[in-house]
């Protein structure tokens, strides 16, 4: 597909270019203040770090225009801003932006090179907890919003809802969602808290996977038995836990849990070529992980298996004597942490019961079968490549960045996107420009400053386009 | 089965019931004195603890005419002694005794009523470590010996091996067991480690099981992966180690080894009658460990299951993330412990070769597979109803029980007594007069008077007869 930028985008990217150099020393000024809060929201302790961080943030938010407030959830408050106007036209789309200032722990601190909450710009790189996940995608596309103002052309329609636990699972945002529903009316959800693509170009995530998950425990005996006095008399919870996992799938890698793979939609025939396009090198996983990419269903590719087929995996498991050495029991009991991955089509509590009737007609006689930690996360979603949402995206990420962007199904799930989705009415949109040199979660993350540039040049493009 | 005592049998009977009434002040100062020797094996700050209880014993069994001498073993020594006459006749059986000094640890200390090296009598049980496992059991043949001692009839062909690591598998003994074949020459090997019947009646454990054990480890990619992003396309071990132990059993608890149920031994037809006359209880086993005894090969009894059949059992397995909650990966390996107890017939080396074989054939693509703790303790020993060392024990046991006693075939493994019968060259005859009241390896063992002077007196008549 070719694109041809029209003159208003060449102008508006010239406009964008210029105005990240003149105004790079505030925007790092800016960018290392948010850095600077400590705002690790598993950590009780910073509770105050939070609240301060999301003060802040409104007041940024303020600056750039946008009537902000702050939203109280019984954890770390979400920020939510709202442009002073809406234009009220067809061709205004309503935009959700969605980030969160929330960060990882830093363990183990004597790893980082720099304190991660005092940022360090090293060559092109700026060092800090947050400095990309989420802090700095957030901030770019903030960035991206005060370009706009400045060049005269203001935001209508936008609202941006800043999350303060997402590394802790959103849970008190997501149970909040629905009071807010009116404020959080939108036709796109735009999220920059993804990877970009392989070869360093920007990604549209148009998919992700739903995701469900349980815990599962056999019981036999009250206690461990002896192995010698009763191996053949009473029943073993591990090998029951083993027939139970291995019956959730034949030898070629397919779900047998029934009516499970019911309603899956498959990928459209444009898809399916985009993915045969698309890089994938089986011996690069094999390079990478050390592990050779065999896992999933027999006969379908690697991307496809990810991007458009359900998995069940077995999270972790734990039986009886697992120290040194040899101890001859019989274990009392045996559990496994099972999780699957959804397509859209499949709905979540539908799956989760069918798994458990699934295991309770594979219970071996004689144990008991408990199920806890039962979790529906959410649905899978999927965009098709020629949804409007997608087109707008990829229209301002080639006028931003001269280059088609990469299109991805990812197999991952990001549960709040679906809750958002479902209030908001909005289409998702992830537009990621991180990479796996970023290292996010881990010691020493960091952000370029190129990467950081393409992303509010993006926001520039997008939420332009977006007004119509 | 009715049997007759002779006249000898009946005055051995009723001297040995006066001598134990004559001299049960010095046989409980004698018995307390050996527990009061801190020999935990286990322990190495006890290592001369254990060596004080070995040079005790020696000068103990010299006492009933005995050579004794101790036997360097590299850990806590055993001790050995001989009758210093062989008589030489063809009615005269060689006896081999064998028991053990060294007891288990004594945690939780503070749930003994009583110290458990203190000895003391309570309503006709005597309270310490040791009390019954082995010190007690093997403390009352030793009576028995003294007994015949002063009946004038001392022994000849006796020899005594009293093991100093058997709580600790008695590795470093059974290395050195070549070393002294000759001097373990013999007819009957004599263990008295074993419970009685379950009705107080005296038992002959007439077949141990073999066994051998490993670890399985399925290896994939070299760290834990995140479910979603890789769910589909990395091999899961967790479910790879599922799918490899569900196939050791069919779907009705049958082993599926290829090869591994070659050889069997089966249970003669009077062994069969004298199971199916067995006391068997369902219900009263489901009561006492919360379980059903529904594990093993459909469609057979629970003792032919247990004596004569082989088991397979997982006593352990570990995977990934076993914490609370969720955690959403692949772990990056999966280990199980896998223990198999054999029956005779089946060759020990021969079983954890084909065993390994199957779990090589069911190694799922992508994934490593690594064996550790590789363990051949021993193979299985069976004695026919009617064998020789049987009836000797049977005549014994109603000599001075009065009973018929219980034949049991047991599922647990005695390693020590299959390399002792092959060095040997002796019948292994296991006589035991434990209960599940004494409580052995717990807080607060015990032995009471009454098993003691049973087991005494069993032994008088035992080594009398055996004598010709």
């Amino acid at each position: 597909m070719l694109w041809h930028m029209d003159e208003r985008q060449v102008e508006l990217n010239r406009f964008a270019e210029g105005w990240f150099e003149r105004n790079m020393d505030r925007i790092l000024d800016d960018w290392s203040k948010l850095l600077q809060f400590r705002s690790i929201s598993a950590d009780p302790d910073l509770a105050a770090d939070c609240q301060a961080c999301a003060v802040w943030l409104a007041g940024y938010l303020e600056r750039l225009d946008l009537s902000a407030r702050l939203l109280p959830t019984g954890g770390p408050p979400a920020v939510y801003a709202a442009s002073k106007h809406e234009r009220h036209s067809a061709e205004d789309r309503r935009v959700l932006l969605y980030g969160h200032y929330d960060v990882q722990p830093v363990d183990p601190l004597d790893a980082w090179e720099s304190p991660p909450f005092s940022p360090v710009l090293r060559q092109g790189r700026l060092y800090a907890r947050g400095a990309q996940d989420n802090k700095g995608q957030l901030f770019c596309v903030l960035q991206g919003l005060a370009c706009l103002r400045d060049a005269g052309q203001p935001l209508t329609s936008l609202r941006v809802l800043v999350d303060g636990e997402e590394e802790c699972g959103s849970v008190r945002l997501a149970s909040q969602l629905d009071a807010w529903r009116d404020a959080l009316q939108a036709d796109v959800l735009l999220v920059c808290d993804t990877y970009g693509g392989p070869d360093g170009r920007a990604a549209i995530t148009a998919g992700l996977r739903g995701l469900v998950g349980l815990t599962v425990t056999l019981s036999g005996a009250r206690h461990d038995l002896h192995s010698g006095i009763h191996g053949g008399i009473a029943p073993n919870p591990a090998i029951g836990l083993a027939h139970m996992l291995a019956s959730l799938h034949d030898k070629a890698g397919r779900i047998r849990v029934p009516g499970f793979l019911d309603g899956i939609e498959p990928p459209s025939a444009e898809v399916l070529r985009l993915l045969q396009s698309s890089e994938w090198d089986d011996e690069a996983y094999a390079r990478t992980l050390g592990v050779a990419p065999l896992g999933g269903e027999r006969g379908r590719p690697a991307l496809e298996r990810r991007g458009f087929r359900p998995a069940i995996d077995v999270n972790g498991c734990l039986a009886g004597h697992t120290g040194a050495g040899q101890k001859t029991i019989i274990p009392s009991s045996a559990t496994a942490k099972v999780s699957c991955r959804l397509c859209p089509g499949q709905q979540p509590e539908r799956c989760l019961a069918l798994l458990k009737r699934h295991c309770l007609a594979h219970c071996p006689p004689g144990l008991r079968l408990d199920f806890s930690d039962e979790c529906v996360a959410g649905a899978g979603f999927r965009l098709s490549p020629d949804s409007p949402a997608i087109d707008l995206a990829r229209q301002a990420l080639l006028a931003a960045n001269g280059r088609e962007p990469e299109l991805l199904w990812e197999g991952a799930s990001i549960p709040i996107v679906e809750r958002l989705r479902d209030v908001s009415g909005a289409a998702p949109l992830l537009v990621g420009f991180g990479s796996e040199a970023d290292r996010i979660h881990a010691p020493n993350e960091s952000f370029s400053i190129d990467q950081f540039r393409r992303g509010m040049c993006f926001a520039v493009q997008f939420m332009r386009a977006a007004a119509g």
